[in-house]
């Protein structure tokens, strides 16, 4: 994929160019005050089928409710039968207004499509689904799997609807999560990304960028579907999600070895990373983090980094290649068959994550360390994501917002609630499958290689990674992005 | 796949049919004392090119020469420049007397072809190669990877030439070990399939037979080039390399925990592995070591067969799946394009193989552990494997031999001589590539879900596997096929 050059036209909506890197992006800046030019926005749309009840569907579709207040009508569209008729109508949706029903009846009753069910459902039911869609419909995705699965088998999305993608950067229940804390905080949310693939009704931007708003992210930028799906697998199965979660075992690990007791092992690893590092990145970004750390912390983080970063640039790397290759999409859909047989088991059995539930409980906010071990670890395989979706041409919002916003604001906090499996599990089927995937790797990869290289090596270490770190582009890149939302904390019950 | 009814005719060799699991399968008997049928096999064959130097190349080129005895050329050709003219050379064939040189020009020059380059290089080559084939020529391959690739690309072998594979169930250098044991004990030699995929000549059953004689394989039985990669890949993505490496490792960290010194849970876990419980299947099959147990240990075992055994299962099927749709061999050769910039790493600096160093130093093999709870986790993820191949309708010959065989005669011995990274680092790209891929897999699945299940839910254990073993089909086919072969103790250096 080579670096794209691309930009919009909105009537309704504010763009506004910022600079990142060096490199102009156009942008939509998002706020409950902007809720009132939703129905110019979606002008020709009398209903929107949001089509699923997963963490996105049921975000999404009480957001979008929420937000058009009776202005637009959103109806929820399920399989006949599905046991999420009963969350939806708890949710306020309900059959006698016409606000939830059978899914194709939904789809067939909406000039806006939006397909928030599973992607192994959407390989199953693309056809009869795109037979469903009137002319002239925009069909909305929150994701580009399904372009992914069509390119692979040589098909093609129908030429007679919109097609448009409208990505919330973060799970759906951190998507429902800070639209509620919006009331309060106006802008606060999650940035989404945006993609128009096709435009057949002239009126796909700005039916998008109102999709967006609606949904309350903070901002929206501008990419492509397939830009947007080779950098969201990319991200949950790397840095977000397997990332995450292979370097805190592996780091646990390693400290028991050390002679750690479990729970200061479990304080050092998981709780150091979704506390005091996901927090001080979140607000001061990753040179804020070891500008925190004193003369010692900050020798040990160097090199934990330049230990960790090769591990973090060669599995991205590999991950990247098995997305692009279309391996990856072809691994969801032939695992989907066999849940009949082997449906996906517990991540969190292990001793580890027991400790982790007592920690948990005897938990003193203000007391978890910043390790800087842990912390060099973290932030070396999250910066080798950055430089490969660099290196692959995407947009600094998508890079930025899928490498290190996503994790610090909308997924580690979950982690940090309740352990890896309330992470993990509450993303999508595609998400939980890659950190099965994927985890695994990264905890050998840096147990057998980065480990070794500290331990053994500490002289001859290459420190090549660490010296790019402090002048690295991204630290202006994340400021930039950190301006345009507010700083809530996400609260996970 | 469905199960195949094989068989083949032969004027030359003896074929005798044996009963597998109520199934008859054709094979022909190795030995020295049919050396002197080879000249005849090998009619109209002047000259045998072996392309390649690497573990199987440099160990069948020397066999073949050597059970030859200068009746049919045996020369080796290897890429202009190649680091592997001196060993070679070192090895007696020279540029002087015609048996080393250029490989295409030995291609060009050989009426028999086989291709013992890395699969990369054949991905890579195999348009020139072909080209350089005259017609006539059997072409000989070790290995099913290129039909593999080949039918992803929509292509094909050329149709003027022979395609045969003759495929050792076991590593280069045990291919060679076993052969030169053999000059003591007539059929010691690692077992090979064989498989005519091409016969344009009508003499390539008996040219691919002859092959297999002369690599000193104790039995040769048929398979399809097909049903041989899908095994074969399988094979060492599962329970060959990554399998055992991923479950010794999760097996040391459960030991550590439950308080043994590194030492004791490195003899409980890798060297339990490599030594008593290798050498007992080796000789008793997997029930012969499961009576080797004592009431307590009996049921230790039980248990932990029944827990493991669900997981390997579940991710046998999933290699199967990722093995059959080309993924795999996709994965290999986007690995070979990043090389250059990701050189594959060491495996075996991570603590517990420090450990191993030391412990294999002081070793004094009586005294090595036969560990119930490891034991019952070998044959559990072990007989996953062969049971997910019954279902996929290998046969017999091929699944004990892929399973097992190889497993306790040709790997693990390098294994318990050298560690993980000299049994996994010998074999193919391919191999290390997959053992590097899945073992984490194994120790994750493992650790999530075996353990956890013996520990907290010892009580409501699903032993529905353990009790299909006792009376499980495999273990009369092991007494079968350890009839066809001495007992030799392959001996590592």
């Amino acid at each position: 994929m080579r670096e794209q050059n691309l930009d919009f036209e909105t009537t309704i909506f504010d763009k506004e160019y910022i600079t990142l890197g060096g490199r102009r992006e156009a942008i939509v800046r998002g706020g409950r005050d902007l809720f009132d030019r939703l129905p110019r926005a979606f002008e020709g749309v009398s209903q929107i089928g949001v089509i699923g009840w997963g963490p996105q569907g049921s975000a999404q579709a009480q957001n979008l409710r929420d937000s058009l207040n009776g202005a637009v009508k959103v109806a929820v569209g399920l399989r006949a039968g599905s046991r999420s008729f009963e969350p939806a109508r708890a949710a306020g949706f309900s059959e006698e207004d016409g606000t939830l029903g059978e899914m194709f009846e939904v789809i067939a009753g909406s000039d806006m499509v939006l397909l928030l069910i599973s992607d192994s459902a959407q390989t199953d039911l693309y056809e009869k689904i795109f037979a469903a869609l009137r002319p002239g419909t925009t069909l909305g995705l929150s994701h580009g799997f399904l372009l992914g699965y069509l390119t692979d088998a040589g098909k093609e999305f129908p030429a007679e609807v919109d097609v448009v993608g409208v990505c919330p950067k973060g799970m759906g229940a951190s998507v429902r999560a800070l639209y509620l804390q919006g009331a309060e905080v106006n802008g606060a949310g999650i940035n989404a990304s945006f993609a128009v693939h096709q435009d057949v009704t002239g009126h796909a931007t700005d039916r998008a960028l109102a999709w967006s708003v609606a949904l309350g992210a903070p901002y929206t930028f501008q990419t492509t579907l397939r830009s947007e799906y080779l950098s969201d697998l990319t991200g949950e199965r790397a840095m977000l999600l397997a990332g995450v979660h292979g370097l805190v075992e592996s780091l646990f690990r390693r400290f028991r070895e050390q002679g750690m007791s479990q729970e200061e092992a479990f304080r050092h690893s998981a709780e150091s990373v979704t506390g005091p590092i996901s927090k001080t990145i979140s607000k001061d970004g990753l040179a804020g983090l070891y500008q925190r750390l004193d003369t010692d912390g900050k020798a040990v983080f160097a090199q934990a980094y330049s230990a960790a970063y090769p591990v973090g640039l060669e599995l991205t790397y590999e991950i990247y290649d098995e997305v692009r290759s279309g391996n990856e999409i072809r691994s969801v859909v032939l695992a989907g068959k066999r849940f009949g047989r082997f449906p996906m088991g517990k991540i969190d059995q292990a001793t580890m994550w027991q400790v982790g539930q007592k920690v948990r409980g005897n938990r003193v906010e203000s007391e978890i360390p910043l390790d800087p071990f842990t912390a060099g670890v973290f932030c070396g395989v999250m910066m080798a994501q950055v430089d490969t979706l660099l290196e692959m041409g995407h947009p600094y919002s998508e890079i930025a917002n899928e490498s290190v916003i996503e994790a610090v604001d909308s997924l580690n906090p979950y982690m940090h609630a309740r352990g890896v499996a309330y992470m993990v599990d509450n993303c999508s089927t595609t998400a939980r499958l890659g950190a099965r995937k994927w985890a695994a790797r990264f905890d050998y990869l840096l147990t057998q290689q980065s480990y070794p290289a500290v331990d053994l090596e500490q002289e001859t270490i290459d420190t090549a990674p660490f010296e790019a770190f402090e002048g690295h582009v991204i630290h202006e890149v994340l400021r930039i992005c950190a301006e345009m939302r507010p700083s809530v904390d996400i609260f996970v019950e």
